[in-house]
């Protein structure tokens, strides 16, 4: 079964959810939420439910839309902290609009993730609470981490289990969970689902030091900005520390800062850690597809073997 | 039944579901929920399941704790776009860690609210989803209304629905549905609490005209500085117009605005709306009590009516 109708019918739920009696919302939520972006998470509930054995996708289309509104939520917050001017290709909610109104927009936003939920399970919604939770905590540890200096390789693990593969796992716990699998199929798509999520982020950061921010559709430079990202992956820490040890650093958004990463880090330790990052995201993607051999072949199980390659080969 | 007990069991709550796993977002909701505040809205639950003929009060508890906590997360948001210094007598989240972790923490606050509804019925986390998403349409509203010069009594009515009686209305129907009452009451309830909200926020935006920072617990003159407030109650919107058509004011966050006020509203406008303002708060607090006539005498009744005198006679 193919998922590009149930994908079309939560690009639908999406837009209609962003129906508020103030029209201000009803215009910073879409202009978010209808530029589109990968649905990797949408995407990952459906393929999830579906391998599984599911057969009611209709339920499941409310779920997936889910998992999406709590991720723009966090982008349109995040946006705000990082000062983004860029996101999915347009104008970021706080550059258009401004703070006060982004900040609303995601609050917005995570109640009406809340909303949806209501009708399912106890079950299901503990899956979200909990992930939505450690997105929060992760992206708390990361600014904070990064602040201090203090971003080593275990601290680098932390944040992107936490702020990424945790919401990885929630989607194809759900999609699983609403399929009444066996536990020992929920948990080889849980595994899958965590370390595709390590891989994801991983080649984010390798991305945003790398990419120009026309390709990403977002603005790049932002991590290192901040001394997190892929260089703590490469050498154990010791670039990333280095970064976070200078001072702040203020990043033009609209160009793409490769003088500056240059600068920052010596040497050849930029290519390196890229090379690193790429063989550590490559060795996730491994272990996240090695786990699913327990599940049937199925259409669902191949597309996710195929997501797990896309997601290490992607440039944008 | 008294709920002293009751609500210490909630404050004891409250400071638990401030554990995370980084330890600074344990630190900033320890800082904001432990410093008391009047705990109106726990009250309001375990007041209306006591006096709806709830006798299972520990199933309330987290009830209570769950609306304490969404209310506090947006205070923390609010606190960032008004700028606020002073809350419940202590230093904002915001003026002590940056407004970066405000955010951070109002959102890990939201997602605890979540997680504590989980265990609970589809019922009653629906009357708290719709309660959140009002929650933060009405401060939208609000800011948007104030900033485009254009709140008449209309739409000060419904911003103070919205921003603060919703989430009181859902309150006395959270204690009084899990007390499974029956609907007659419910309905008193919910009706009780939606014209307390209305007199608490009136109270409270001409407490934000006539009292000091020292004797509120937080800034003072926020709301009129930002064109909203108890004004546009008294005279049909026109001194309210005036006040948002005025140039961005910044407020000395520190110091009693008296001097800002009085030469914001001509002439004794200031104190007809201050009397307008007492009067229709009066009002609203006599409808609440007068619908409570359908339920069975109780302590918790006669609190409840004592609960909205208090209201509209408190100076801080």
């Amino acid at each position: 079964m193919s998922i590009e109708k149930p994908l079309r019918a939560v690009n639908e739920l999406l837009l209609s959810l962003t129906e508020s009696s103030v029209p201000l919302l009803t215009e910073t939520s879409a202009h978010i939420l209808s530029a589109g972006g990968k649905r990797l998470r949408p995407r990952l509930v459906l393929l999830a439910h579906a391998a599984a054995g599911g057969t009611d996708i209709d339920d499941v289309v409310p779920l997936a839309a889910a998992v999406e509104i709590i991720h723009t939520a966090t982008l349109v917050h995040d946006d705000i902290n990082d000062n983004g001017t860029l996101r999915r290709g347009r104008e970021t909610v706080n550059s258009r609009w401004g703070g006060t109104f982004a900040l609303l927009t995601g609050d917005f936003l995570f109640t009406k993730t809340y909303e949806i939920m209501t009708p399912y399970s106890r079950e299901l919604n503990q899956i979200l609470a909990r992930a939505s939770r450690e997105l929060v905590e992760g992206e708390t540890l990361q600014i904070k981490a990064a602040r201090d200096g203090k971003i080593d390789q275990a601290t680098y693990f932390e944040i992107i289990s936490k702020k990424t593969a945790s919401l990885f796992m929630a989607c194809a716990e759900l999609g699983a969970t609403a399929a009444q699998a066996p536990q020992e199929w929920i948990d080889a798509l849980r595994n899958y689902a965590f370390h595709l999520g390590l891989a994801f982020q991983i080649i984010d950061d390798v991305l945003d030091l790398v990419a120009d921010p026309g390709q990403l559709g977002k603005n790049a430079g932002v991590d290192i900005a901040q001394g997190r990202g892929i260089s703590v992956v490469a050498d154990g820490g010791e670039a990333g520390a280095a970064v976070a040890a200078k001072p702040a650093i203020t990043l033009d958004q609209d160009t793409a800062p490769a003088p500056l990463k240059e600068g920052l880090l010596p040497g050849d330790s930029l290519d390196k850690a890229i090379q690193k990052g790429h063989a550590k995201a490559k060795e996730y993607a491994q272990r996240a597809i090695d786990g699913l051999n327990v599940l049937p072949e199925s259409a669902a199980l191949d597309e996710l073997r195929a997501l797990a390659r896309t997601v290490i080969e992607r440039d944008h």
